[in-house]
């Protein structure tokens, strides 16, 4: 058995003497106001055992890690014919979301780029009554913690710089691949994107990828078995733009990452991990996030391959 | 326990009812005189146990496929310094090849495209005495077949037609990432890529990398268990070219496939598995090669996610 | 003398022989209404003498042909310290606006593409108190005809389906080199695009280029003698999106297409000329047009090389 | 009636006071042994006249500039097929040599970038006895100069180094657009590059193109009158590689550049003019030529447009 606690705090520790060469992100002030010290860690075994380290209880904003949720909800909804309006390849290079939307005539390489994302946030859209509150209700259940939100505060700060967004949905719609208002489905991302959560509430809701797709909290199944996986697969090639290799390589478990500067892992069949540090690597994933990540896997011996 | 051989002659039949609408590779006349009709499948537990199916005793030209056992060769003598020459992360379309070499000055995007190969071969004629004596060397021990052999017909073959490759590398010796004679790399490099062996010999070479680095067959180790992770790894990310992400998607397991119609992939602590049927779908995998795992994969429901 | 008339009405009878492969631009429904079969030319000597064929007093949407006239606008205010914003150089490929946007930070390849032109309009917003009635006013004066006005029908259309240029604007507005906001910079771009003219009425508005920067019309200096020149420098190289080589080697003469099916062409210290019929080649230039001016600039052995 | 010679002295005289950042053409050591502070400049009337200033009777290689005289034979042989294997089109970027080739699948965007260059080569080997020597023949009868001839060395030094230009015709082979044994062009193309030449001898051999396809030395007609304005045309629109936009802007004549520090342009129906600086800027143009022609042509209000 695992003394998960005391790897945390050795791997901590040796961590704690590197100086750490990345930068919050700022390109939105909301996410600048980070205290940019501030780690935490979360592991939560499938059987519901909990292991913490440092700030694993305070909230912060999930961003692109959300993403997977999203894409949960609308495969659960349109099955594989979800595969027809976004591909499941790495994108290759950071700047190529534009490149290849205009190569591919519309369609986004995978639904954790920025652009895949926002045609997910589309087909959600179209299909749910209350696409901000059905998406709420989703992750608090899953999660089951009652008080997970937006944070209005993100949304309006990333609305007022979403200019790339808005260049990449825009040319989108020319392809005919956007059915509905611009600022409508840019809203529900931004909101989706402002989510807030602890290392320990994000670690519970993402518990079902390593769980074959049931709930451990809730014993409810969220997606089937052949889902859990494919999403699994999907984020181990496509979870950190372009640096998907790299984590792959060093991590060996599938993984999204977000600007706020979590990110999640899941080992399938045993835990799932989420690592919290705000300063991030010039690819734009937590430097010390992906470093802990790699020596904690490298210690336990445990990854995928 | 499973009864491999009963689900493999289940799925091949419900397979052949299909109309398979891939071609042969017709590049080279040698590959394009194969039987488009084979079709082989063979299973290896690291416990030495075997499952095969069909033509799994016939000898093909594995291609690209070997691409990982000279990636192997490779790492062990330069460790993580060959990563200075060559990266990790998948390469996106198909065509970006010579486009995204232009981009990263010279540094091939991954060691299992036809760049990334052709820098390992540099890398071992620098560092071997022999490099062809030794590759066959290193693959006759971990197989435990002594006559696998190149064949020289489609090395001749190869080197008529290879004005792809040759641009490839002269690109990249022109940024100074090739360090020894342009004829000397292309001839080490195929005869790499004409090794022959059946399904049963290919699947027992790779098992390698289903041990955690150590060959069953003669105990002894090959790689460390890092390194055995990080090829998986790699395999998972860029063993399919631009469909990376539809075999990870479909099948969960890492892999890499060659245009001779072979595929080979890896299900770690469990078995190696080879498939080898001629006919290749318009990215270049063997057609009925991906579907069998496919199925394969949804029927045992494993895989690593 | 020319018997300019007589060659008109021989290489129109010509071409009339010629099945035209070309289609009407059909992006927006206003475009799509009109007569498909018309053709009118116009050329005018920068002595006052006139010369046209066919429909040359039907008036039409002269579209990206407008976007020499903002240029005009522009270079004029702001001098030399344009080129800060916008290029000067051709744009390769036609599907590269974006591709090119991403690589060069925001900064469009040259003034005549639609990124150009937007920034264009951008710096006339920043810079006029009443842009679109500024603009009106500088058109109808130096065309010397009172009437010529934008077309709000066609603003509407091009609004209700401009995805394209939406993206486009935004991609440029991340980078910073877009100060206005941006539906404002889109109203006054499509107003600019919607201006319509005879073959006449254009021919004459054209005219200061052919004259060293004076209007013949007026007599007054429109831009000086430099800006004159370099603004044909332009049109010789960006004029014609990816067929600007073909229109230079063919035609050898600085220009500009729409389209609306419209060419203004050039020759400097003789004439301007128009050409219009609205069946559009695939690179979206009037194939009649291109046509008919090849063989003028042919016949007459006149052209700037 | 226009002093050139105080004219050229006094621009000179003016450009000698600023520091010329440029640097010499070092990627082959050959280039890197000229004299950086030379200057030479030599203007040839279609009457005759001569005008020269500088080091004007030093030779120098002529490098890219020998591209246009392989251009004029090939057209003349092969007339208007010969826009089957090569394009007229601009090319956009520097580094988009390959990436534009792999699009195009193999055929270059016009004759005067390097891909384009080797395909001339390989058309002029097809339809030449002896293609080097009646080359040579060729360029000293309508120059007027006998001895002109090519560097031997810097072929040697070319072909040790150019695995650029390798690169690029085998990606041609690959795609078929090469006919003859890629060594054997390679040959020619870079025997062609090593052409030596003063400013006058340049001058002289390019005054055909000044004077609609009549060599005026000779009185025979190099080509005709169509042709030798559409090689103007392709030299305006693609002489300077990314800088094409530049000088046509800031010059307005056609020309070509080499990175021996030469640059040819021709004023139509008046004179051809060559000057020589071997310090390059970042685009590969020669620095201080660049700045001489504007002024020149600034102060003589005379250009194309």
């Amino acid at each position: 058995m695992f003394k998960y606690k005391e790897v945390f705090t050795r791997i901590n520790k040796s961590l704690a003497e590197h100086n750490n060469p990345g930068k919050v992100a700022s390109y939105i002030p909301e996410l600048g106001n980070v205290d940019p010290d501030k780690f935490g860690v979360h592991l939560t075994k499938i059987n519901g055992e909990d292991f913490s380290c440092g700030d694993s209880n305070e909230k912060f904003s999930i961003q692109s890690i959300a993403k997977v949720l999203s894409l949960t909800m609308a495969y659960k909804l349109e099955n594989e014919k979800l595969w027809k309006r976004v591909g499941v390849e790495p994108s290759g290079t950071p700047f190529n979301s534009l490149v290849l939307l205009e190569h591919n005539k519309g369609i986004p390489r995978n639904p954790l780029i920025n652009a895949g994302a926002l045609v997910i946030c589309d087909v959600l859209i179209s299909r749910l009554e209350n696409p901000k509150e059905e998406l709420l209700e989703f992750v608090r259940e899953i999660s089951g913690f009652n008080h997970i939100d937006f944070n209005p505060i993100v949304v309006a700060s990333e609305k007022s710089m979403g200019f790339r967004n808005a260049a990449v949905i825009n040319l989108m719609k020319s392809f005919g691949n956007i059915e509905n208002k611009i600022d409508d489905v840019l809203d529900f991302y931004f909101n989706l994107c402002s989510i807030e959560m602890t290392c320990k509430e994000l670690s519970h809701t993402f518990l079902y990828l390593a769980n074959d797709g049931v709930s451990p909290n809730t014993k409810k199944r969220i997606v089937s078995v052949s889902k859990s996986k494919r999403i699994n697969a999907i984020m181990q090639l496509c979870g950190f733009y372009d640096e998907a290799g790299e984590f792959s390589f060093k991590v060996g478990l599938p993984g999204k990452s977000g600007v706020g500067g979590g990110i999640v892992a899941i080992h399938p069949n045993h835990y799932s991990i989420v690592v919290w540090s705000p300063k991030l690597n010039p690819k734009g994933n937590s430097w010390k996030g992906m470093k802990f990540l790699e020596r904690f896997t490298t210690e336990t011996e445990l990854s995928i391959f």
